[in-house]
């Protein structure tokens, strides 16, 4: 077995370029939350103070930076790109908003969710508000096709947490199953994010199919870590309690590549944390104990390096420069974070 | 006391006039009819599934009809309108969606709410869905206007329903505050569907502010009767026991107008219901005596009026023609509506 790469000696020095490759766009992300900031704002008194909230909570905006050094690498440098940084952030910051209500979460990022402070009433209210905020600064530019490309990415966004919901506490998800919903709920968005800059006139379509295809394989990749970081961070790291994911029903990969092996007994620790959505018959030490035996973190690990180095292959057609190096640096950057 | 304008001897004449008024966009309705359930449905089977649902319980496709007699008097006559009636359609049933959810409604129109069949999670994410799919469809004219006037709308109705939300259960609800609500969660986008036809080139901003501010007025009429059709309709013509709005909390026109003159032991009738949300210490029969002694129902049914009229001025600017014959009488029709 060998050692998962998320357990990372180098991971001192990766945070160093990680704070390089985001010196990069570091302006225009400032910008960009100018932009979030005035735009999460309205006279009606729940949305202000629940805007001021959602910006104290932060986040990793790895989106918007992303989208800004696409914009970058294809020579742009205006205010457009950083709408287009906000709206990104918008729309996942709305998807987040209605997935915590769903999954009924007390916690995110370490900070009480909107649901838990004010009910799920006015934060299903708030969440179609940023959507269609979203929507309309996205429109701000008169980009129609930047529009659609941001429903197309929602509606994706959409139907993916729809076919999880419908396979909830099922054991025998499988794992196409499970990549059909990685890619509609996070990837698609990526690509968004990675080629709304080819839309900015003038236009680059070639570019923005590789840019699509980058941020989607980044995408996948970014999601598997997730997943991962549900059996490996500390609550202190990520700001949920570890197995957060099984506890609500969802399997993911790790969990998934090893129900086909494991002996019946071990298959039923699984049934009952999904049964019981909680760990009152089984500790979580339990089904950790499991997953270390059988190494399918690492092996979810290698399947997200595949990803990571297919969003790299398919930067090749550019020509070198700063915000490529970034790029490239971009999936390393998601397949080694810890929270 | 005025016999309240609801209860009309002429309601069989004006039947056979709406039916008339409808016939004039009748082939238009059902090509809207058409496209509202080509693109309600989707490869995730809870989308098909509720799809269906949805289309199966109808609906007034009241804000279809104006935007089509609009585009009609206009002289418009292409696929263009009816997608954006089918689009109108789309965001009003997304609002009904989750304001279901919020209100824990059972029913609708008197069928079982997609929350009471299938719970609150799937059913906040498809009205996600259908909002963003509502954008998506308007954008394939490629006609920005017509989206960012979509946007705007939206985004004013989710406001009114904050606000409302925000003061459930008060009894100090004021008049102006009653006014505001209905204005942004219903009369913005009435004026939307009324206006957007003059975005359709050759554009015409002028006739578009009329019409904007005719479905401005003709919405806000539209809803004081939703609110009076609470107190005045019997569950098998609305769908929804009597007085439900009260029971959920919602202070609406009637009550609000009698609240600053009757007893302090009529209003504490009042505060018992909005305090328990249910009839269990006071009957609705008592609070519809005190509405019938204090005369509130033919109050609000002659503010409706005078928003009728309203609307019915605006288009004094219009030549004749079938399309302003029927919609100089839609605010008839709206005012003497039974459900």
């Amino acid at each position: 077995m060998t050692t998962p790469p998320l357990v990372d000696s180098q991971a001192g020095d990766r945070s160093v370029q990680a704070s390089r490759f985001l010196d990069l766009v570091a302006p225009k992300l400032l910008a960009a939350e100018e932009v979030f900031r005035r735009h999460l704002d309205s006279d009606v008194p729940f949305i202000h103070k629940a805007g001021i909230y959602i910006r104290q909570g932060g986040g990793k905006r790895i989106r918007p930076a992303l989208l800004l050094l696409a914009a970058r690498l294809l020579g742009h440098d205006s205010e457009e790109e950083v709408t287009y940084a906000a709206v990104v952030e918008f729309i996942h910051n709305a998807t987040l908003i209605h997935d915590d209500i769903i999954d009924h979460a007390h916690l995110r990022r370490g900070q009480p969710t909107l649901n838990h402070l004010w009910g799920n009433n006015l934060t299903v209210l708030l969440g179609d508000w940023i959507y269609t905020k979203a929507m309309q600064m996205a429109l701000s530019h008169g980009q129609l096709e930047v529009v659609q490309r941001l429903c197309a990415a929602t509606l994706k966004m959409t139907e993916g947490e729809l076919m999880a919901l419908e396979r909830l506490g099922a054991i025998d998800l499988t794992v196409e199953e499970y990549f059909e919903i990685v890619d509609r709920k996070t990837a698609h968005l990526f690509a968004a994010a990675c080629s709304i800059p080819s839309l900015i006139p003038p236009q680059r379509p070639e570019a923005g199919q590789v840019l699509a295809h980058y941020g989607r394989a980044l995408g996948t990749c970014f999601q598997i870590v997730d997943d991962l970081l549900d059996f490996t961070s500390r609550e202190s790291e990520i700001g949920k309690p570890v197995l957060s994911d099984l506890k609500e029903g969802k399997l993911t990969l790790p969990l998934i590549l090893l129900l086909s092996r494991v002996a019946p007994a071990e298959r039923r620790l699984i049934q009952t944390v999904l049964d019981e959505r909680g760990f009152e018959r089984v500790a979580p030490q339990q089904i950790l104990d499991v997953v270390a035996r059988e190494g399918t973190l690492a092996e979810a690990a290698e399947i997200a390096e595949v990803y990571a180095a297919r969003a790299q292959q398919e930067l090749e057609i550019f020509p070198p420069g700063d915000a490529l190096e970034a790029l490239e640096f971009a999936p390393d950057f998601v397949l080694h974070r810890r929270s």
